[in-house]
C-alpha cells in the first residue's frame, strides 16, 4: 500500500509592483496551487504567469477566492451578503480560468482565502453561496476546506467533491479546529517535528492535538506557506520527508 | 430581399450603489449587450444581472473590456504595455463568461470600451493584444470594431470575426472617422434624421460623412447609447424606424 | 426665547462618472454637509466642487469618514483593527480640509458613514479610535453622532465638542436607538408627521418613541436625506416646517 | 566655504500586506523623504509610520504625488485632465500632511512621481495644475524638480520655491535631461565614480554628460533609491563619500 497527499499553497500573491513569497519556488515544491485572483492579492500578470509555470509543471490550479479587500489582504471579515458572495467568487473563479485555459489547462478547485474562509467553516449561507458559484461555474469544480466545515458540508449537499486539508505548521485543538494564532504555539516551528507529524497524517489519517489526544485527520491535501524564504526551505523539506517515508505527492484531481 | 441589422449598447456600467442608464429598458430594444466587466464599471451582482435578463431575452453578450480605470470610467488613455492589455482583456472577458455561462448562454463578442477602443482604432500593437486575448479564451469570440480599424484588421489576422459597427449617432468625417465630441456637429440630436440615415446604412451599406460626400459603410451593427432618459426612448425610436422600413433587429451572432 | 437647530445631510457621495442625490440642491437646503471622503464615495473633484459651493453659502464642512469600501459604499461591516481606523479616518479628514482651506474654510467637524458609524455606537475602541484621528488632527474638530453612544462618550473624554444628532425621518425604539431599516416602521414617510415631530425634537428636545412613550431627545443638529429627489423635496418642507415654527437653522459651529 | 545638499528618496512605498525598500534604513541616510500618498502606492498605517519616524529624526517630508493608479505604480502615462490633476495633487499632499501633524511636523515640499513627474517636465499646463495644488493648500510648498522642467517654471511663476534636483545614479544627456532608462549607460552601476560625481555636482555645482561635455547642474537636492538592499547599501556610501568629502547633508528645508 502506498500514501499519497496533495501539497497546497497560496500562489500568485503580488500585485502590481509588489511581490509576495517566491511563486517560482513554490511551483517546484507543491502539487496544488491556490491562485489569487484580483480580489486580496493577484492581477492579470501574475495569474497567467502562474498558470503557464503550474501547467508546465503538472501543478493543479485552483481559484483562491477573497473578500474584495486589497487594502486588507482579504484577511478582515467583512459583512458581504451571500447572494453578494455567491456572484463574487463567481469572478473570480471565472477569470483565472481564463489563465489556466490559455496555458492549456483548467481551474479545477477553488478555496476561500483568509476571513472568508474563516466564515465559511460555520457560517452555512456563506458556505453555500461558495459552492454555489461553483455549480454556476459547472465542470466538477472540487472544495478545498476544512475537515468538519460547513463548506465541506455544502460541496456534499451540492454534489461536489470536498477535499479535506490538513496544515502542515498550524496546532489543532481537541476539536480539530485550528489554534487560533493569537495563542501560544498555534503556529508549528520546528521542522522535524513538521515532518513526522505530516508523515503521520498523510500515513495514518491521525494527528495529535495540541493537548495530547488523537484526531481523525484523513485529509488528502496538505497546506504549505511560502511567503518568506525560510518558509519556501521548510517546504522543501517537508516534501523531501514525506518522499523519503514512501509518500507520493500528487494533486488530489490526478 | 431583407436587409438585418444588429442593434448593440454599452450596458451594466453601474458599481455598487452606483447605477448608470437603464439597463431593463435598453435590454429590451437591442440585440447585443456590450457588458462591463469591472474595470471601467461593472461589478459582479450587476453582471449577473445583465447576463441573466440578456439571456432570457436572446440578446447577444459581449465583453465591453476597457483600462483599469474606475475613477476616470475607462475614458482616459492610459499607457499599458501591450502584453499587459492582453492579460486585461483576458481576465475581463473570462470574468464574464462565467455570469454568461451560469445563465445558460456564453459571450459571444469582445468589444474595447473608451480609451482603449480608440487606442486600437490606430495602434497595431494594442488591437493585436485585445485580439490576442479572445484567442486565449478561444470558442470563436468575434470583434465589434470601427471599420477600417486595425482592431478588424488584426482579427481578421487571426481567423477571427470582425463585425463593423456604425453609430446611429454620431458624425463621420470624410475618411469614415468619427467626428471628435469636441467639435461641432459630431453628435446628432434630429431622431428622424438618425432614422432615416440608419435605414439608409442597414439597407444600402452607405451614409454621408459631414461634409457630404457618400460613405462606404457596410456595418452589421449599431451602436446606441441609453445613459439618459431620452436616449434610452431615442434608442426605442431609431429601433422602430428600423423595423418600419423592414429591416430585421437581430444579433449578428444569430 | 429662539429655538435654533442645524440641518446636516450627506453629500458628495458620487464617484468619477457616477453621481448620487442632488448635492447643489441640498446645498440650499442644509446647515453642515457631511462631505464623503473617497473611501466609501467621493473623489478629488467632487470633494472641492462641494467645499466650494459650502463655504460660498455658510454651509458648515464636516468629514463623512468611512471604511474603505468603494464597492459596498461603506454600509459593510468591516473588521478593521483600531489603529488602523484612527489611519484612516484622519488619512479621510486631512484630505477634505485641503479642499475646505482651498475653498476659504476648513473641516469643522466628523461624522462616521455607515456600518463605521454603526460600530461606533457601541464599540468604544472604534469610537477612540475615531476620536483620536481628530486628536490628530488638531484645529478642536467636533463630532457628530447618536444620543447615547460610545462616540459621544469618546469626544467628551478627549475633551471633543459632541454634538447628538437627531433623524427626521427614522423610528427610534425606546432606548432611543433607530428602529433597524428591516423592521416594519423604521422609516417615517408622511411629511406632515415628520415636520410635527421634527418641531418638537428643536423646541422641546423630545420625541415619542415607537412605542409611544417620550423620550429626551435634546439634540443640536437634525439628518435628513437627498439622495433622491422625493428625499430632496422631503428636506426643503422639513426646512420649510421648522422655520414656519419659528426654529432657526444654522450650523451647530456657528 | 561649506558645500551642502539635501539627499532625498521616495519612501513609503507599501501598501496594505505588500512592502517595498527598506523605509527604516533610507529614513537613517535621507535628509528628505517623497512619502507616497496612496495614489500610486502608501496607505495611512505607511504614512503615519513613515511621517514618525522622519519627523523624529529631522528629515523633512514631501508629498509624492501621483496618479491615481495602484495597479501600474503610477508609472503609466495616464491622460487626467489638467483640473483634475490640481484637485488629485490636492486630496494626497492634504492627506498626507495630517500624518505631517500628528508627528509633530509638516509637509515642506512636494515632488511629482512616475509618469506625472515626467508629464510635468515638458507640460506646462500639468506642471501649473501641480503648483495650483500647492498653491490651494498654502503654507509655502516647495516643489522638486528637474532643472529645466516645465514644473520649476510653474513653481517660479507661483511665488513657490522650487528646488532642482540632481540623480546620483542616471546618467545625463548634452541638454541635460535623464537618459532614458531603455538606453545603455542610463543607469549608473560604479558608486566610486557615483561619489565622485555627486561630490562633484555639490561642491561645483557641473556635472559631466554622457557625451563627455560639462553640464551645469547646479542643484540643491540629489535623489538616491533604495528600493533594494543593493540600493540602500549604496546610498549610505554616498552619504558617507560626500560627508568624507566635507559636504554637508541637510534638508533643503533648513
Amino acid at each position: 500500500m502506498t500514501a499519497t497527499v496533495d501539497l497546497n499553497a497560496d500562489l500568485g500573491e503580488g500585485f502590481g509592483a509588489w511581490s509576495m513569497g517566491d511563486d517560482d519556488g513554490l511551483l517546484s515544491v507543491v502539487s496544488s496551487a491556490n491562485v489569487a485572483c484580483g480580489f486580496h492579492a493577484g492581477d492579470p500578470q501574475i495569474m497567467r504567469r502562474v498558470c503557464t509555470i503550474a501547467v508546465a509543471r503538472g501543478v493543479a490550479l485552483g481559484a483562491h477566492v477573497a473578500y474584495r479587500d486589497l487594502a486588507g489582504f482579504g484577511r478582515r471579515a467583512l459583512d458581504v451578503p451571500v447572494d453578494d458572495i455567491r456572484d463574487d467568487v463567481l469572478y473570480q473563479l471565472a477569470a483565472l480560468d481564463g489563465f489556466a485555459r490559455a496555458a492549456g489547462g483548467a481551474v479545477r478547485y477553488l478555496k476561500p482565502h483568509g476571513a472568508l474562509y474563516n466564515r465559511a467553516v460555520d457560517d452555512p449561507g456563506a458556505a453555500s453561496a461558495v459552492v454555489g458559484a461553483a455549480t454556476d461555474f459547472g465542470g466538477g469544480i472540487a472544495v478545498l476546506a476544512l475537515p468538519g466545515s460547513e463548506l465541506l458540508r455544502a460541496a456534499a449537499a451540492a454534489g461536489l467533491e470536498g477535499v479535506e486539508e490538513g496544515y502542515v505548521d498550524r496546532a489543532y485543538d481537541d476539536r480539530g479546529r485550528l489554534v487560533p494564532r493569537s495563542q501560544k504555539g498555534a503556529v508549528l516551528h520546528d521542522v522535524d517535528a513538521m515532518i513526522a507529524r505530516t508523515v503521520r497524517m498523510a500515513t495514518t489519517g491521525t494527528v495529535a492535538a495540541a493537548g495530547g489526544a488523537d484526531l481523525d485527520a484523513r485529509i488528502r491535501s496538505l497546506c504549505v506557506h511560502g511567503d518568506t524564504p525560510g518558509a519556501l526551505d521548510m517546504a522543501r523539506r517537508v516534501r523531501a520527508g514525506l518522499e523519503a517515508a514512501g509518500v507520493t505527492i500528487r494533486p488530489f484531481t490526478a
